[in-house]
């Protein structure tokens, strides 16, 4: 019997205690997971670096520390945290991204708030268009953003793609650099954004951006928040040049209480939900790593110290 | 030339005879194509059953009655109606069906209505499960059962199947008969009903087996109105065993205003949308059967009369 230590702020351990004992019981190890173990006693600990825990020198005998963040950059510089350190590479965070893109992209393409907003006894028969008919537009074709036009391309709809520098996604029709930007934009009813925040992106549509996208065209944004001019989507709103914004990100979060983005008839905002790290999933990469550990094989996503993720 | 008579409510004309006409065209089939024939001159009706045609007594000559719904329930036990009939199966149909299917089970699986009726300031950061943790419960697979329950397979959800009797459907996990009904239901998180209406489906969802589904459970219908016992569902919503009811097919059509699922906050209602034969496709369809009678191969999509559908 092994000793896992769950190290990270309070709330999670309620989310993460029966996915985690689930999926070590799945890999076959035998392992005593608490929040309270002796430094002394542990072999291996499931980490969150923004949980109290930073001095590592009692783990003498612990044998790996399981990070549940993707970017550990806040503790890959820890002296004493000497034994390996693992990455959390979590394939629920992809298809939790498409899962968010697809649900809000078909969301909108059949026009389910008018019926949300409309249970008031009148048969509104519109038909939607086939997805085949629906033009959508993806901008970033990094991991995430191939995944959702992909899954979006599955559903049948006329999906096309643009990144900075050109990409090849199977399947889509890929465009790049400003000229591809403004042929996709042009012709995407629904345009969603996946691009990495960097200082090319920043403002990427900004009121010149927006002005390009068709009349009645929604923008979805799970991406980076800086991405777009809040007050250049606000007034394309206003003016009815776009239907919808829904957004899941935003320059500050969470979204002050007074923002204008709240109370606007034409926004939704979720709150950072779409690319989440699932306990589900999370759970299956740290009982995979300790049963590896056990069996004395490699572990996965190692970080490498020296380059720091 | 032989004689086609158009048969169905009034606008529908307008939005049929252009693709009917270049369909026959395509097809190779010299035909005169009118809403207005003699009964005793007509080879084929083209056929919506709410058109007002129902004796088919005096159409001695007609070859065949091609449906323009996929649901012929009520055509089924027409005694005049003695010559091959056959019902619609619409590639644009099953597209439309599987748009629908899938949005409102994203919606569903995302809880994307906590979102819309929640645009008040509260960051509401709830992070829905993965699909792949998702139990998902089809009925019916036939052609728009099987291709949803495989639409949200491919979309990572936990998917099975069932049907009256036995099938298989491509990577769906398929179970039939009464003791697989209740296999089916008990693990359903969100249940998709999409049998044909016969007297062995109707009120297949009735109280008993709603007290099946888990608590907390989510049934869609896109199929028919009867298949559910509607007492039986808003008792189980009252009494908050089922979340929610999304309903696109009911028993009267256009839903009557004063009936209580229009006002009840757990019962969404859409406009029998779901799938809506589109005339291009349904054109076609049409014009293949016409070809393939005239040609004396077999028809498409032939209803059994014992079966009823």
């Amino acid at each position: 019997m092994i000793n896992v230590l769950f190290s990270a702020p309070e709330g999670r351990w309620a989310q993460y205690e029966r996915p985690l004992t689930e999926a070590l019981d799945d890999a076959g190890v035998a392992a005593n997971l608490s929040t309270h173990h002796s430094p002394e006693d542990v072999d291996y600990v499931v980490y969150a670096p923004n949980g109290g825990l930073s001095d590592f020198t009692r783990f003498t005998r612990t044998k790996a520390v399981l990070s549940l963040w993707a970017g550990v950059e806040s503790i890959v510089g820890n002296e004493t945290l000497t034994m390996p350190l693992a990455r959390m590479v979590d394939d629920g965070l992809t298809e939790g991204m498409v899962e968010w893109v697809t649900g809000h992209v078909l969301r909108h393409h059949l026009n389910i708030d008018l019926h949300l907003h409309g249970q008031d006894g009148v048969w509104r028969d519109w038909v939607p268009p086939l997805a085949r008919d629906r033009k959508v537009g993806v901008l970033g074709l990094g991991a995430l953003g191939s995944a959702c036009a992909q899954a979006l391309a599955a559903l049948n709809f006329d999906v096309t793609g643009w990144s900075r520098t050109g990409k090849a996604v199977d399947g889509i029709a890929c465009h790049h650099g400003p000229s591809g930007l403004d042929t996709v934009l042009a012709r995407s009813e629904i345009v969603v954004l996946l691009l990495p925040r960097t200082p090319q992106t920043e403002n990427i549509l900004d009121a010149a951006a927006i002005a390009r996208l068709p009349q009645g065209a929604v923008v979805v944004n799970p991406g980076r928040g800086a991405l777009i001019d809040d007050d250049a989507l606000l007034a394309a709103l206003d003016a009815s040049h776009l239907a919808h914004a829904t957004l899941d990100v935003f320059r500050t979060e969470p979204l002050p209480k007074d923002h204008p983005f709240w109370a606007h008839p034409k926004v939704t905002v979720t709150p950072h939900i779409a690319s989440e790290t699932r306990p589900a999933s999370a759970a299956r990469v740290i009982a995979e790593n300790i049963r590896r550990g056990e069996a004395g094989k490699p572990l996965l996503h190692l970080v490498d110290r020296d380059a720091g993720y």
